[in-house]
């Protein structure tokens, strides 16, 4: 393996990514969300590329953009997404689409290299409407009143408005075809600093973890904040607070070694400043790769919340509003990554867990699927200061065109 | 005293309360927020009804309502506001306009009676504006810069486009003329339920609470909810609630034995489920009738955002933005309230601080001025739900009628 001539182009792959920042660039990152201006034509100026790779593209009913080839023999279909969270990194997303186009283009037209990788960029990784529409969609699990249903979070525009003026109303949407691919690989940033700091320059994802989402209700009364007398308060703000502290204090001693939990969003109803909130809510998030660990975090939190409601004065009501499986990496994928890294990064790679959500979880439900990360300068994430040295974007760029190549050799021994 | 030639008409008084319910009306209360057209036909309907009283009727360039006498004699100032809170009560401001219009009905055409009672609506009592800005206005304490910085906090239009649109732009504004008024009397539900429980009719007010405000903000770090670790985060939300509860559990053995305190509001920055939020903020606010009292608490709010700040991960940064000063009720007029009481009321009046703010605390600054109560049932305030007994209101308004020719009877001996 390792023919220099199915060598990556790092040039090539830098100044196509330098393309799609210089899209919706904001700072040193983009804000490109879902079915703006500047996704949609990232989508757009990708189709115009596919062909350079002997593949047929098509924006799909959905924002998918997909290449597909002609070629006989195994196809592996290779991606990530072009859109950005609000003011976010120019890579989150990018790197992945331009990592799959580069080993498209080096792999297809080599007649001997047999198969060829198909490159998609699925719409909405992000969550501007939902969680993982694109993928979602192609994978089956999308209906039209899923989509009638969605609207943008910050806009309140509905999908279907947002379809419409991305002209593409109307359009099928492309559904994975049983049997073509020997499966899905997909590059991103870590997100994190663990490669960073320990000098290493490929991550080969074991699993991407599970997130489960609940949103916590607090019913109390509301009142005068000057006539109403401490002693006689239902004040859903402060159980609110006492929740969150109580969250602290409890899950450390049950979770696993690398849950994770989060509160994103606080809102005490109706928000003035001299009224007692009588209505809070909160939006929690629990994060981990094993789904027994989550059961034990949740049954705490209903217990927890029983517990509070039974003290009083204020209820607390807990409801699962997202149940996120946690989704295993391809063992054999896995192993291929690996060699590519011995090969092209001097062996400086690492099996590690996703602490992120990523398409490559939904395509796992319906073929083989792996990962491959790249450094994170400071581990920084979701904001537009997001960055990735040069020279490690080219050894990803490497890795991944030699692993979809070893992928291909192997489907077709 | 006590002439029954004197005596407010309580059909009347009950029949206008109904008239301005009516306009503006929401379930069995008002949606009447300042400046709305509720409120602007309210004004309207105000200012046609003052003639009847023997007033010269204005409605200024900031929305009060001034029904000036021209007859000889004391001048006593009485009213109170026509906004609402949004979807709130119906006697919450009207209740003491009306009463103050009954006054100058029965009194100001009496001969026998020396001086006249003059009838005023303050505009923004409710604060969707600002704070107090009808009556500060009238007191002489806003400026042209301080309406051209304001805005409605719930729509975001500016104080000068509603008063353009409500035909007020460009007019003048009427100020408090020096020496005119023996003093300021205002009438208004309690807000509370200590006179319902003590089977009470009348609140005579000592004093007006005063509201100390404050924007205590919380600076982490935002990072992404999935792959940064639990060790290492910065979590503002966390920290606000620790401080919340830190707050809860301090104050009650540093506090006065009528203060209270509330978080009104908390946002957090960026707010979404998946992002670790690195700013928060909570509006706070801290009420009590002793100004040694609130310096005790703000101290120790000082203090404690210092060691949290210390500990870390997370600063905290306490700033005041609004310093009210409790308010003292004038003690003659506050005898006069008890002796009407006495006449009709059978006695059923007893001294109460508020806990609420009000204009008469304003009026305060530049003259005698003087409260009184009616039962709130169940002491609901701030809801569509708030009501009193008729019987209650026709009380009260008795009450208020002769208090009114008590205090003019005696500044003209």
């Amino acid at each position: 393996m390792s023919d220099t001539r199915l060598r990556a182009d790092g040039a090539r792959v830098l100044a196509d990514l330098h393309t799609l920042r210089a899209i919706g660039s904001y700072k040193t990152g983009v804000h490109k969300p879902t079915f703006s201006d500047a996704h949609v034509r990232s989508l757009e100026w990708l189709a115009a590329r596919l062909p350079e790779a002997g593949l047929c593209a098509t924006i799909d009913g959905i924002g998918n953009v997909l290449g597909q080839s002609n070629k006989a023999g195994p196809k592996l279909l290779a991606g990530s997404h072009l859109e950005s969270q609000n003011y976010a990194g120019w890579l989150d997303g990018p790197l992945g689409v331009i990592y799959a186009l580069e080993a498209a283009r080096v792999l297809n037209p080599d007649p001997n290299v047999k198969g060829a990788v198909e490159v998609a960029s699925w719409c909405d990784e992000e969550g501007h409407f939902g969680s993982f529409l694109g993928s979602r969609s192609f994978a089956g699990g999308v209906s039209e009143a899923d989509i009638d249903a969605v609207r943008d979070r910050s806009s309140d525009r509905t999908m279907r408005q947002a379809l419409a003026s991305a002209g593409l109303a109307g359009r099928p949407r492309l559904a994975a075809e049983r049997g073509r691919h020997i499966g899905y690989l997909e590059a991103h940033i870590e997100q994190g600093e663990r490669l960073e700091t320990s000098g290493l320059k490929i991550g080969i994802v074991t699993s991407i973890v599970g997130i489960w989402q609940y949103r916590i209700t607090f019913t109390g009364e509301q009142n005068h904040a000057g006539t109403t007398r401490m002693e006689i308060r239902k004040d859903a703000g402060l159980a609110l607070a006492k929740f969150c502290v109580a969250i602290d204090e409890t899950f450390p001693d049950i979770c696993g070694p690398r849950t994770v939990w989060t509160t994103g969003r606080i809102t005490l109803d109706p928000g003035a400043p001299s009224i007692i909130p009588g209505r809070a809510e909160m939006l929690f998030q629990i994060r981990d790769h094993d789904p027994a660990v989550i059961e034990r975090l949740e049954a705490r939190l209903h217990s927890m919340a029983d517990e509070f409601t039974a003290r009083g004065p204020v209820g607390v009501a807990v409801e699962r509003i997202r149940a996120g499986a946690p989704a295993l990496m391809n063992a054999g994928f896995q192993n291929e990554i690996e060699a590519a890294s011995r090969t092209l990064a001097d062996g400086k790679s690492a099996r590690m867990p996703s602490g992120a959500g990523h398409d490559a979880q939904v395509l796992a439900t319906i073929m083989p699927a792996a990962m491959l990360f790249v450094p994170s300068i400071g581990g920084i994430s979701h904001h537009w200061t997001e960055n990735t040295a040069d020279a490690d974007i080219v050894t990803g760029a490497e890795v991944f065109v030699e692993t979809c190549a070893r992928l291909l050799a192997r489907a077709s021994r």
